[in-house]
């Protein structure tokens, strides 16, 4: 095991363990177990986590790096690769709760006001401050859009080439928004997948050896950013965990990882362990629903699928966490809903309408499964709830396009005014 | 004079004073003065102010609401009609910087971080927590985009009906992006001065009686929401005010705030004068620039025009404030600049591929001015220099379209990609 430093002086991290077989290896970057090929996951002196205080995190700044010493990398402000993203909003959604009988407090966390307005500003903003220390002088995504937008928004701010690959099905607002920043931009002729498994093979490769793909060879520094979100809903709610999580699923990380920082926070003495524990739901579309099916069908086995459906950011087949997920799932006695495309439209206006917070197809999914979890009684409409929006509506806003808009359209007269009706 | 503290006990608004002939009135829904039609402005208990201190703001929330002690509404944290908005970040833009010869500090403030993604946010906010405290229960507006989605979000999240005035012309996020609120949306077949004549008629009748229009009946407190941007670009640099301002001028009344921001924290102790004072110059887009005009031609006759042109949510062709922009400009020592189609373009890529800021066509209008005032001397490229970008590229995303896209398409195999030329 190796005890440079490699992240930094300050770094927490200690080893790259894998999460199928335990075995350990030094940071580095590497995403697989020479072992088992399971994947990897970081892990941290265990001692220096706990001697973190509230205090130190709550005197920090207002963006992720509040929790720096708990993540891998970006100790040093003067090293991070970073669109200083997070301290999103914790909004109270009582008028939502009151319109679907939920009656204990009810939260969206809303991580469309991050930088480059998804979620995935944070995962980039350790994957790149991890693999600029690890050496690395292109950044690269295989993206279903927000990601895309996220790395070449950090690249352009650091002055740092991109290469950014993206199916080419893309809604416009991702393709437009991520080519905008000037990197190169990638479009294939295929699903996420396959965007995915060239990347793959991309990395090997010797014209690819200065490139740090944050999903693929940095990957287990990328998944350790989705612990903030986790740790902002603690420190939001007065350093508590919620009695109920409601996550949306794509690889399934992020809901892993919202877990495991509640997990860390009381392992390491930051929040008190609730008694009841907390409880982790799982969203996905039903036109790409691998995870949530397997939960349905009892069984370990995700079987691939080919995904359809407006909720593109949500939209991978082969789910490289779907396992944890389930596992997080079970364990702390959630379940697992997926909704369909009118579903997830009605869910993007209901939100909308009773939040004010104006949502992407993933928000709209997360929110539509909200709503049949309290139905059928899965959801404890007592418990307080925190659901997560992760995107921007403004980023899809063909969703919703056809279904809203003007609704006078009159000449600029009293006279015209009155005769619409807007006058009595 | 009303001693009566209208808009709450711990308000340090005294009147409105009619910025033209100074005749002062107590404090209610009067935009216009009765002696000679000017416009009014909200004047303070200087006393009340000059107690406020640096620490009390900095141990505030982190938004506008810290600087609540300086604004007309809001003391009361229960009683605000709000989305937090503010604390928006403060980038630094080196790149930027040293690819147009600025040799001193670069920042760009950018307040497409707020909620609905442009300032808007910071006047809404204000105007309708004023306009609560006065009683009225439905919301309105007329809006050039940006504050129709920002008076539909307010009023969706605080579960009020409003009633929103837009060209029909409009772009289509920003329609999608107030319609989605559920409000009501009234698109008028005319120019932005034609939406706004008509909401100056409305008001005047009985069916608009329990409406405010934030921009009309209710502008004073409004107006005075724009003076947290200078309030927070002081604060972020440390309580200093930066020797030049470049500020994208509409109505012209953001430009008018930020610099009575400055001059009311110099007034009441919280920052030092500087030396040399501050420097306040305007971008107006060539399409609509009746304020920029009136400078170049050395007069204070502001002539209306029909605007045109892609920056939208700055085409006010008949500004209300444009009187008081030249002034502020003229007082500091500043200019005015414009910016055609073309120009606006460029900026918006030059701004996002050197600080990872994607701004909408305003932004762009404020950087291609930039540009411009270094290039003929007019901004001194060794003094620290803030811009303002107002607004989010994500919606006026046709601007770009046809500038941008991917700069490969290819077919999801390592042999495609090297056919490519992604690799060697």
């Amino acid at each position: 095991m190796t005890t440079v430093p490699v992240l930094g002086p300050d770094s927490p991290a200690r080893n790259l363990v894998c999460r199928a077989c335990g075995a350990q290896f030094p940071i580095a970057a590497q995403h697989a177990c020479y072992e088992c090929f399971g994947p990897l996951e970081v892990e941290y002196d265990l001692g220096a986590l706990k001697r973190v205080t509230r205090e130190q995190i709550e005197a920090g700044p207002d963006n992720i790096w509040r929790y720096a010493a708990l993540l891998p990398a970006g100790q040093d402000p003067a090293l991070r690769v970073t669109l200083d993203p997070g301290m999103t909003p914790l909004v109270n959604a009582g008028l939502l709760a009151a319109e679907l009988g939920i009656t204990a407090p009810l939260w969206v966390k809303d991580d469309s006001a991050n930088p480059t307005h998804s979620f995935k500003d944070r995962v980039v903003s350790v994957a790149l401050t991890a693999a600029k220390a690890l050496g690395f002088t292109r950044y690269a995504c295989a993206s279903t859009g927000n990601l895309a937008n996220s790395v070449a928004a950090h690249a352009a701010r650091s002055g740092t080439r991109s290469i950014v690959f993206i199916p080419s099905d893309l809604e416009r607002g991702k393709i437009i928004t991520t080519a905008v920043y000037g990197g190169d931009l990638v479009a294939i002729e295929g699903s996420y997948d396959d965007v995915n498994r060239l990347c793959s093979e991309l990395v090997e490769t010797d014209d690819f050896e200065d490139t740090a793909f944050v999903n693929v060879n940095v990957r287990p520094f990328y998944a350790e950013g989705s612990k903030t979100l986790g740790y902002e809903v603690a420190e939001q709610l007065g350093w508590r965990i919620p009695a109920q999580v409601v996550i949306p699923m794509a690889s399934g990380e992020l809901l892993t990882k919202v877990d495991k920082a509640f997990a860390e926070l009381v392992e390491i003495g930051l929040v008190e362990a609730p008694a009841e524990g907390w409880t982790v739901f799982g969203a996905q579309s039903a036109g790409c629903n691998p995870i949530a099916l397997a939960l349905h069908n009892e069984t370990d086995e995700i079987t691939p699928q080919k995904p359809t459906g407006i909720a593109k950011s949500l939209n991978i087949g082969d789910p490289a966490a779907g396992l944890y997920a389930l596992e997080s799932v079970r364990r702390t006695g959630g379940w697992m809903e997926y909704a369909d495309d009118d579903e997830i439209r009605d869910a993007i206006r209901l939100l909308a309408r009773t939040t004010g917070v104006f949502a992407e197809t993933a928000g709209g999914v997360t929110v539509a499964c909200l709503v049949k979890l309290v139905k059928s009684g899965k959801l404890d409409p007592t418990k307080e709830t925190v659901v997560f929006n992760t995107g921007e509506g403004l980023k899809t806003l063909d969703a919703v396009a056809e279904l809203v808009g003007p609704t006078y359209q009159v000449k600029p007269s009293l006279k015209a005014a009155r005769e619409a009706g807007i006058l009595s």
